[in-house]
């Protein structure tokens, strides 16, 4: 994910029909250091073409000189400008909905009093008929305290709501669950964790988002110690995943075995080491790692890891992964030549790729690939049908396998939006599950319903 | 609210042509102590007519007596019977949903990063702006711990969720607004207290719902010490609303002047506090109060009750209002002439409006007249519309007077189903905290969209 571009405008243009103005106009804006996303054409003359333009900046600052340039254009003329963004924010992303209408008492007595009285009874009775009978099966706690927002920092729990939301979105349009975004106000691993542990029998399995580092470890291993139903910290576990897949890809690409190469990590922090964990949990091999911090550093030797300084890192791994937050730590100059480099950190990586290819790397990606969205959906989706307690390593690592086969050939991630995807996810996380015994359902294959 | 019939089933049967077989039916089923609610045609043909009948009772042994006598009316055959309100409840009756399609990348970067963080930054810096860009702005807790759910009693939160899920359907259906489940995990108040408090900027309002007294006052006081948006026990204030409500009505239609009667209470843990608490604010006169906890009385006392013992409150009052969970509790030998008998306990009331109106009382109602969905929706939405921090006493006389007019001539209660109470419940609820200076908003009138 990436914070690279933090300003979204919709630029409505009048072009003349002249060959060029467009080709013109998008260098113009380039040159003002905004990126183009989609664009629209929205209305057809023979004098003159109307296009919405989609445009990313990194600042208001930055939007203002796009905004000039494209003023500045010959043949073009600026007809508006929208904040898009904004306005889908209004009111909010999403909603509690009835799953049908009541739309007559007799509904209203089936589905509220009288009627209901027997459901909760018979859940009284046994209560693990709350997963066939309520919305438990479904609902997912999205759970921050603002520490750590996307590559914001602490911004508080209810600037991150908006992040929350979107998460929530992504569930529902992914694979039918039902986020919840819960923001804590408390900062105290103990409070969050008993806060959070009081009111877990409301759902099926716990999303921990975008809590910082160390606090994330203590407060995922705590919770997870006090619930029976699947703790998962995106941030962490999620990253790891997805990077584990892309890795796949690439060594597949350029014809390399991960098992036989030696890793190298610069980062240590939330991400960092849970990449650490499943990939030496994958390969079997220790990597060696390099961080400021020697608390981070010393987590990640008591998991296996090898400490080592960031030259040794570079110097003697022939895939590189970085998660430092450092924009271009990574200097060119370091770079062996037939290297892997995964530069993963947001908004600006520590190497931008085609730095690295240009010095001789095989293979170079940033944050913009390796996106969580790939992977919590499919894995909360096969965690909470399985039933499981818990997720275990062997599920993230079932979920990545299925995530690297999903990529087209020739990529090495696939694409967010295809629901086939989170399918395939769900269904290896849950089969894992069963396997291991973890489960506490029949396997039954997800499948959109 | 009732759970006077704990049983629903719908048997479908076909009734030969023969005149007077479906009467016949109907007194067979009420004979073995079923209720029956919607008839509905199914198919129709020269010899037989197909009919779906849904039948309340109070237990399955009533409902297989039931059965039997279906089965054994002449010119009846029953043709399959049907749980409907198991199969309403699978899987839950509410979902979170988005509130617009993610159909491509394009809207993924809009809602999630890399636009997302914009909205972010503008929260960050002016945390008011999470009301206009958030779900913040509708989403309401529905917290219980399970304590006192329904007439059921102490049968855990997990057994309480069905509740909690149809009070979400009910606000969504009939206000727009999100109601999301907290199902709270333990039963110590200030631990309660401080798990919904470290939670609350998530949402816009609180409802405490099927909490038991006397907790349900401190946790009530003390949560909404700790929060600054609104907290509401419906058990309490949603009751005394309709309550009062009804009771304007039945004052018009028997030609007294509320404010002149003497009004005694019988019980006085959640409802029957909330309800005296209200009267007396409505009327500026004591009421006559009996109850067996002197803990009750006491605190009835400190609110400007006056003690009574059952038979003075009977023998004294003019308007008899009895919440005891007792039933069969005043004998028809209690009531006196042109006495207005309230006797509100699910799931059997303190006497049958039929007894007390044939004994003289010139008006009767039970629980199932004075229901809650009547009042909780419209005052939440509009104490979240006006951001007022609480609810106060005014906002609820004004809900009650707006739920009193809106009763159709000759009735005390208007149907729960008609949007256009909840729109001016929320509206008068609005007007009032905007009045009283408690609004932190602008007074806009709640309009369905």
């Amino acid at each position: 994910m990436t914070e690279e571009n933090r300003v979204t405008r919709t630029i409505r243009v009048r072009n003349l029909q002249i060959p060029g103005t467009l080709g013109r106009l998008l260098l113009a804006i380039a040159d003002a250091g905004g990126d183009v996303g989609e664009i629209r054409m929205i209305q057809q003359s023979h004098q003159s073409m109307i296009r919405d333009l989609l445009v990313y900046t990194e600042d208001e600052q930055q939007f203002e000189r796009v905004l000039a340039a494209t003023q500045a254009n010959q043949g073009t003329k600026v007809l508006s400008v929208r904040d898009d963004v904004l306005e889908l924010h209004q009111k909010g992303k999403i909603a509690i909905r009835s799953r049908y209408p009541i739309d007559s008492l007799a509904t209203l007595g089936r589905v509220y009093t009288p009627g209901v009285a027997e459901v909760c009874l018979k859940i009284a009775a046994d209560p693990t008929l709350a997963i066939q009978y309520t919305a438990i099966s479904h609902l997912v706690a999205i759970v921050t305290d603002g520490s750590a927002i996307l590559g914001l920092g602490d911004i508080g729990p209810i600037a991150g709501m908006p992040v929350m939301e979107g998460k929530a979105m992504l569930m529902e349009t992914l694979v039918g669950l039902s986020g919840v975004p819960i923001l804590v106000n408390t900062k105290d691993v103990d409070e969050l964790v008993n806060t959070i542990a009081n009111i877990s029998l409301t759902f099926g399995a716990i999303q921990l988002e975008d809590i910082s580092a160390p606090r994330c470890f203590e407060i995922e291993r705590k919770l997870q110690e006090k619930v029976d139903i699947p703790v998962m910290h995106d941030d962490q576990h999620g990253t790891a995943v997805v990077t584990l897949a892309a890795l796949k890809n690439a060594c597949k690409l350029s014809g390399a075995d991960l098992k036989k190469l030696q890793i190298g990590q610069v980062g240590l922090g939330a991400a960092g080491q849970a990449i650490g964990e499943l990939l030496m949990s994958y390969t079997g091999n220790t990597i060696l790692g390099a961080d400021l911090s020697s608390e981070a550093v010393g987590r990640f030797q008591k998991h296996g890891g090898t400490p080592a300084s960031l030259k040794t890192v570079l110097a003697e791994s022939d895939v590189v992964i970085a998660t430092t937050g450092a924009p271009g730590l990574i200097k060119p100059e370091m770079v062996r030549k037939e290297q892997i480099i995964f530069a993963l950190s947001n908004p600006k990586p520590e190497i931008e790729p085609e730095a690295a290819l240009s010095v001789g790397a095989s293979f170079a990606a940033n944050g913009k690939v390796v996106n969580n969205v790939l992977g919590f959906p499919g894995i909360l989706r096969g965690a909470i049908d399985s039933r499981s307690p818990r997720i275990s390593q062997e599920m993230y690592l079932a979920a990545a396998e299925a995530i690297a086969e999903h990529a087209q050939p020739g990529e090495i991630a696939p694409n967010p939006l295809d629901k086939s995807l989170h399918q395939a996810v769900a269904c290896a996380v849950a089969r894992k599950a069963f396997e291991q015994g973890l489960a506490r359902a029949e396997f039954v294959p997800y499948i959109e319903t």
